[in-house]
């Protein structure tokens, strides 16, 4: 998938990347292995499947789960088409075949494709917009198609798909009608297919859709004038009438007010990052992806606007994002509970989706370093070392009552965990041709064969990132490729160390990137080394739940402190300003941790028993070992209490 | 008004005490001339008083208000009374007689008396308990009532007020209908009238309407199953139809909850402190009268749990109710928010309305204590200085959006507030003729004249309180008089000195009380000084949103830090664990405060403008003076941010 033409660079195809990597080898196995053959039993079981073979058979009404099902078919073959584009898996692909064919067959005559309505209310296409997801599921389908184009060459579903879109096109428009979808997918997606297809009207469409959003009237306040009405109302989701649903979600004091889905005002007037933290990411995923095709600079400003207020007042250490659990969302600068975070796994999903876009558009490494963040802690806390169980909220601090759980009933975070980790290989490496550039944005050890400027270059990266700060990458093609080969310091690293073929090379990297022209053939060695410390970090005073707390960072890691590892519980421990943090490996713990360990401090838990408040003079604070273990590894052992955010002392 | 004769002690007549204070004489002159003045101006132009005379003139329809405005007339009358009790003021007693005379015109032939229903649904009395407050009315009438005799004897509202009460009684019990009201009032009330009256069917319905409460199936329950149809179900409160507000006040999930109005069990099983704060206080008040009256310990056990649960799990520093808005009351354990505190004025009158029962009951000075932190606290700062500015809400922070108003449409607290200060007498002193002691529970200046186990004993307190620590009680009765004198000393105090006639007396404290007993008479003086600290207060580690923070205390106050005395944004301020609190009287400050100032620490806000999170070590600190005035007189100068909890340095 390339990037567009004003991008300054574009991501490595997944194709010509080979994840190797001591971390994410087995963490990619049990993706391929145990979770998305997990899905697919999910697609069996839970009627996503059924719904298709019951259009099949020209069958009417029984439609099962929730209105978007036919998305965890499209996201799982998203994800399996990803597997096949670096492994050969027979079965896999027959299975996928399989599904492909009967999507295919369930496809009306002029391109429609929702098992929903084709069930259940097949003369109201299109009415409910705001809640009943159809332009959502769509682009789903399209991503799935163009991810198995990618990977296989076969048009299958491409076809499916732009029949769809061609028929979506057709409804909407600045010549037909006018429509925003409740929850944002198919402008990316429709990016997407236009990057394959060649076909400038998808990007049209898509272009009309980030625009139409947040008009005065929008279409979707109509809908909701009419809610009860209109085609959806009834359907039940989640034991409520969806138009009830609905309006609980669009309607302020009876009035509506967009913000929920984006829809409160133009993208090009908005100020602040608003509302469902999914739908606002996926959106400006899309914004990102246009204007690495068009150029449209107040449309850059807004989205650029939009990322500094989420980075600066409105995102958990963890780059997890949305506060409130209500609207699964975002609410105001700096309020960023803890024990009531949502910061669900899919918004992370989203924001490494739009800051890949970001960082092809504009070749920053804050970028990069974000979708590292996010990646090592927000996302991937999101995944139990089991590969089976999902978190689909991610709060920071819990009481001990928050586990993970097999499967969702709306069931968004698994599979699209699953495509993300499958497409992993797409995060790591960029090219410009232009600059004839590599950037090497994320450690992880990996295989990578592919073309620069029109050259092959081919190389090995060989790191034990994240615990260690090091890596090397060893080129293998044969015949000599003069580039630039741009590697990414994290913002945290100190004494950086470059070697070429062992010998030390000065290079200033004020930008982020280490940067090396030279030519490089067979056998050249570039290696990097920095310091890996644990950093205190500590929060804006304006957070006001962690006003003077401390977290532990080490690396690319945020760390937790568990009731596990505790003799007193978690909320008493603090860590004081003079401790030495000791970091250590451990290879037997969760299939090998790096574990912090310090000389904390904690009031007796028993002492507090019947006192609220009392004299700082008169608690007695003891000595307590303080034992920290990586975010993402939390709620894997005895479940107990966590918390990111210490007490100082 | 005396305690039942299962109390330990019981409060000082109004009468007999005649406050005489430094700190207090304007406060209560304020509420005298000004708030209660201010609130007769509100009831002749809020519909109230118009309200009776539609009736009075046999009019139908044309109520306005909210469903309980009545009660506004009541608690006026019940204040207005109170100072008639110190001061003789004869126009007031004119305005005072004029209510009567217009309550009494409107009291329906056989007793009834609520003008919502006598105007607007005169057919349908007692059909809606739960949200149309006819019982919380009449519970407000009787109070009224009974001041008004205890003041002058007059008997014209108590027949009133006894007329209603017995058709109350004939509705409802044992052997009539079944009810129980949905906000607590006429328990603590009944007891009352029972104790000027002596008619113990009162008693017998405040005790039926205590445990009735909280019973399965519950008669709110019913109500509520049936809430659309029942009277007062149109009526329109705060833009809400009162149906509706019911449903949201008393359904979880389309399920009956009767915690809002702790209905959810009965009392004797009640574990922790529920729902609306208000509600739950004014309950607790009449179990605690009705446990003075008759010997019941299963009631008692289940009163004190509740305490505890509040005391030490479920209170602000300042001695504030009610962590949330949306029920107005108490939520979990813990949960203490600050920005988000509702900290009601009136549940802050309320727990002092419970604690000088149980004080009475059990003779104990942690209730007073708690009296004394409320008081001078949570409640106080409700009243702004001029005396007719009232907050409802009282955060314990804010960003600078929170401001007193001259008056609510629910217009509880204003003139809650006021029948508190203008019966303050009554919570300064308390008697035992069984011990034959006098209790000195508050340290407030007054001259007090009264009897003690059949012996007529006075004296002056003059005191500096609460800024000093110090306190002289001189008797004026010429006959010497030998009783116990039992002077509370605070829990944060040490430095202890007692001297009689300038001798000083060894006297153990571990009570809480120092305890004198000789013979008293004119000229001799008591006198108690202790010291006066500045406490740096921690909090329960699991009170998350101020883990490891403090706020500062000298006395019983509460400090706070406002932006209009500091240079930089209060979320900066830290107070370093080795500054030094120093504390000095301004006289010109807001009619006088004792402030505290430190040095204290600072990071630069400019430096953090574009960061979210960074490493401690980063953090430049910078010194700052932090200047801290009493919680109460916040939002008295230029508006801004105010917090009470500082972070620690």
């Amino acid at each position: 998938m390339p990037a567009g033409p004003r991008a300054t660079a574009e991501s490595l195809p997944l194709g010509d990347v080979e994840i190797d990597d001591e971390f994410w080898n087995a963490r990619l196995e049990t993706n391929r292995e145990v979770t998305i053959a997990h899905q697919y039993e999910q697609l069996q079981e839970n009627g996503c499947l059924e719904n298709f073979r019951r259009v099949v058979d020209g069958e009417t009404g029984g439609f099962e789960g929730p209105m978007f099902i036919d998305s965890d078919a499209y996201k799982w073959l998203e994800a399996a088409s990803y597997v096949l584009a670096c492994d050969d898996d027979p079965d896999l692909e027959e299975r996928i075949q399989e599904v492909i064919d009967l999507i295919a067959a369930a496809q009306a005559e002029d391109g429609y494709l929702n098992t929903y309505f084709m069930l259940e209310e097949p003369e109201r296409r299109w009415e409910n917009l705001s809640i009943m997801h159809e332009l959502y599921c769509a682009g789903h389908l399209i991503e799935a198609a163009v991810a198995q184009n990618n990977t296989t060459g076969s048009e299958d579903l491409l076809d499916v798909a732009s029949g769809f879109a061609d028929l979506i096109d057709r409804q909407f428009g600045p010549d037909a009608d006018s429509g925003v979808p409740g929850h944002q997918e198919i402008e990316l997606a429709l990016i997407k297919l236009y990057r394959v297809t060649d076909e400038e009207r998808y990007l049209d469409l898509a272009e009309y859709f980030v625009d139409a959003r947040g008009q005065d009237p929008s279409p979707l306040a109509d809908e909701l004038a009419n809610i009860d009405q209109i085609a959806g109302a009834e359907f039940v989701h989640h034991g409520e009438r969806s138009a009830d649903v609905a309006r609980k979600h669009f309607l302020v004091d009876h009035e509506y007010d967009g913000s929920y889905a984006q829809d409160h005002r133009p993208i090009r007037e908005q100020e602040t990052i608003e509302g469902h933290a999914v739908r606002a990411t996926y959106y400006y995923t899309a914004v990102a992806s246009l204007l690495q095709e068009r150029a449209d600079n107040e449309l850059f400003e807004a989205v650029t606007r939009l990322w500094e207020n989420m980075t600066t007042k409105r995102m958990y250490v963890t780059g997890g994002v949305g506060s409130e659990h209500e609207h699964e969302g975002f609410t105001e600068d700096y309020d960023l509970p803890n024990q009531t975070a949502y910061a669900e796994t899919c918004a992370a999903i989203g924001s490494i989706f739009w800051n890949r876009r970001l960082f092809e558009l504009t070749g920053d490494a804050a970028h990069a370093e974000l979708i590292e963040r996010t990646l090592y802690n927000g996302f991937l806390a999101g995944i139990g070392v089991s590969g089976d169980r999902f978190f689909y909220v991610n709060p920071l601090e819990t009481m001990g009552d928050h586990h993970r759980k097999e499967w969702f009933y709306v069931a968004c975070c698994p599979p699209n965990a699953a495509r993300l980790l499958a497409s992993l290989g797409r995060y790591l490496y960029a090219r410009s041709d232009a600059e004839n550039a590599l950037y090497v944005n994320q450690f992880v050890g990996s295989d990578v064969a592919t073309e620069l400027d029109g050259e092959t270059i081919s190389f090995t990266q060989s790191t034990n990132y994240p615990w260690e700060g090091e890596t090397t990458i060893e080129f293998t093609h044969e015949d000599p490729v003069a580039f630039d080969l741009r590697v990414r310091v994290p913002e945290w690293a100190d004494d950086v160390d470059t070697t070429v073929n062992g010998e030390p090379i000065e290079a200033d990297h004020d930008n982020r990137y280490i940067s090396i022209k030279r030519s490089w053939t067979a056998g050249d060695q570039f290696r990097l080394t920095f310091s890996h410390p644990v950093d205190v970090l500590t929060a804006h005073p304006k957070v006001r739940e962690i006003a003077g707390r401390v977290a532990l960072r080490r690396g690319p890691l945020v760390y937790c402190v568990e009731a596990v590892d505790h003799s007193v519980p978690v909320e008493h421990l603090a860590l004081p300003a003079s401790a030495a943090v000791e970091a250590k490996y451990d290879a037997d713990l969760l299939d090998g941790l790096t574990v912090l360990t310090a000389d904390g401090r904690a009031s007796d838990p028993d002492k507090w028993a019947e006192l609220l408040y009392r004299p700082r003079d008169d608690v007695e604070e003891n000595d307590v070992a303080i034992t920290a273990i990586p975010y993402f590894a939390w709620d894997n052992r005895e479940p107990g209490a966590m918390t990111v955010w210490l007490q100082p002392a």
